[in-house]
């Protein structure tokens, strides 16, 4: 662990851009001092200053949200980025953070850190809110097919993130559609099987979509088509609920006037489910920490993912699971 | 269509049992003067009087929760659930409507109404809440694993059930993990190229998770394990906000007040997404009406059940089913 802490930032992606994540970034140096940060991205958007902290790394392409991984991968050598992630695999950096396109955040990732020996591939894994506080649900859409074993590690990995958060022994559920045995399909079944018999893991059985927000888990493992259409439909439902209570608030005279005088309350409450509070994606089994901010967040959501990527590289979240998957493997 | 359409309730499934099958049954038979309603349960929950369009049949046994299909199937030919449906079968009802075990009603809806030709299996459907008034989603937990000729049977039939429900010329989305096309899995993709190559669907390609609520689709098709965790985790993130402002309104005098202000307007709110509202799931393919009452409802929401019920055999479901799953063989 260096003295001092390294974020790189890709300034390039999401779909403001430098205009979110420029700002982002500078606040949170201020606010981080012992912190350094080097920023990633054309040079057109480099500050004339910056403060003693940040570091400015000239890129000269943009990795666009519709680029196919394996042509990003082979044509966007000098992407903020690629840069980005570079700066983690050379030991600049301790972390990198992106807005952008995720699949070649992955592909890049991939190529560039590797994953640690024992993880077929990595995992994306979120903080959700839940009646509890929160829970860490992986994966999040980087393998839409999974093998048993490799939702055992995705196990492994949700627990080291939660163990550092905070959170001792960790409980790990498993997402299905049924708490009896008698549902799921073979896979399931069989990664329920492995998952209670490894002595690591404080695994407490099946749990139902539902079961995510009541916290029944503080691990919640699931392949990545389901996880994804899960977090997918649970950030819908909460723009629909705010949509419908906003629609209401707006008809008539005393819809209006009540809504003014509760206005400070439901922001408070819609506070408490934005997905930009919660924004900050990361690819565990990394062989260092990547994390993916939310493409549509504003400057003060990108901090919030700089700061999930500053909480894991302090807590070394990529040796401690090299070390947790390693000991499973022995 | 017989002259009188007749609806067959199972009194003894749900959480509540006759506590809430009976008054929602009897009050919808009052509401509906030109239905006849037939009440099986056990002797004892038989009331003394009923009115002129209510029947009582008798049973001796009741499916519980834990019962495995399988069991039920073997073991419980005198129960509630299965008299239910055999009535359909006889002709007697054109639609039955249970409150208890979902797996127990699909292999008795099986056994003793069969699949359509064409179908392979039967798929759960609802209508749910979106920005736009409601979709149809399909399977919700019937098919673990579905083919992609499944797949395409859930759009035809789901749009079958949204035109019925006045929706013309229904759109139908494939649910996946991204708009592009490299996302998704093999099925997908090749669910995605029949549904595109198939005359008589309105198919307008992939939505996300959170496309079902802005309302992207009318119909919305995936395999029943993620739309089983789809729907359960819209459910639950409903629940959890609820209670973030319940919770929020009870803390200190202003807020206590503002939510005594806020009360008539915040209970219209909590009604548009209610699951009760909701409630009335379809098992479509079948022969014959068969619809799933969630087991938590009151006496209120059981109403919204039976009143799906009615529409559905009203608007002749299965036969239009029938029909246009031929029209697409030939």
């Amino acid at each position: 662990m260096p003295a001092q802490l390294t974020l790189a930032v890709d300034l390039m992606g999401g779909d403001l851009g430098p205009r979110s994540t420029l700002p982002a970034a500078l606040n949170f140096a201020q606010a981080n001092p012992e912190l350094a940060i080097i920023l990633v991205g054309e040079a057109s958007t480099a500050p004339s200053s910056l403060p003693d902290n940040v570091h400015f790394v000239v890129s000269t392409q943009v990795v666009s949200m519709s680029d196919k991984p394996a042509y990003a991968l082979r044509n966007k050598q000098d992407s903020s980025m690629w840069k980005a992630i570079d700066l983690v695999a050379r030991g600049e950096a301790q972390a990198c953070i992106s807005a952008g396109n995720t699949g070649a955040l992955m592909a890049m990732g991939k190529y560039l850190l590797k994953t640690f020996p024992g993880i077929d591939r990595p995992a994306i894994c979120k903080a959700v809110p839940t009646a509890k506080g929160a829970s860490y649900v992986l994966d999040l859409g980087a393998n839409v097919d999974c093998t048993s074993e490799q939702l055992v590690q995705f196990a492994l990995m949700g627990s080291v993130l939660a163990e550092t958060a905070g959170v001792s022994s960790p409980s790990v559920g498993l997402l299905n559609i049924g708490s009896e045995d008698i549902k799921g399909n073979e896979q399931i079944r069989l990664a329920s099987a492995l998952l209670e018999s490894n002595d690591h893991l404080n695994y407490v059985g099946y749990i139902e979509g539902d079961g995510i927000f009541t916290g029944a888990a503080d691990v919640v493992v699931c392949d990545g088509f389901v996880g994804n259409v899960a977090l997918k439909v649970s950030e819908g439902v909460a723009r629909l609920l705010a949509s419908y209570l906003r629609e209401l608030l707006e008809g008539g005279f005393w819809n209006r006037l009540v809504g003014q005088i509760a206005r400070p309350l439901l922001l408070k409450w819609h506070t408490k489910f934005d997905p930009a509070r919660y924004n900050g994606a990361s690819f565990l089994g990394l062989q260092g920490v990547v994390v993916k901010s939310h493409g549509s967040v504003d400057a003060k959501g990108f901090e919030c993912a700089l700061a999930v990527a500053k909480e894991q590289a302090a807590g070394d979240i990529p040796n401690k699971i090299n070390h947790q998957i390693a000991d499973c493997l022995h």
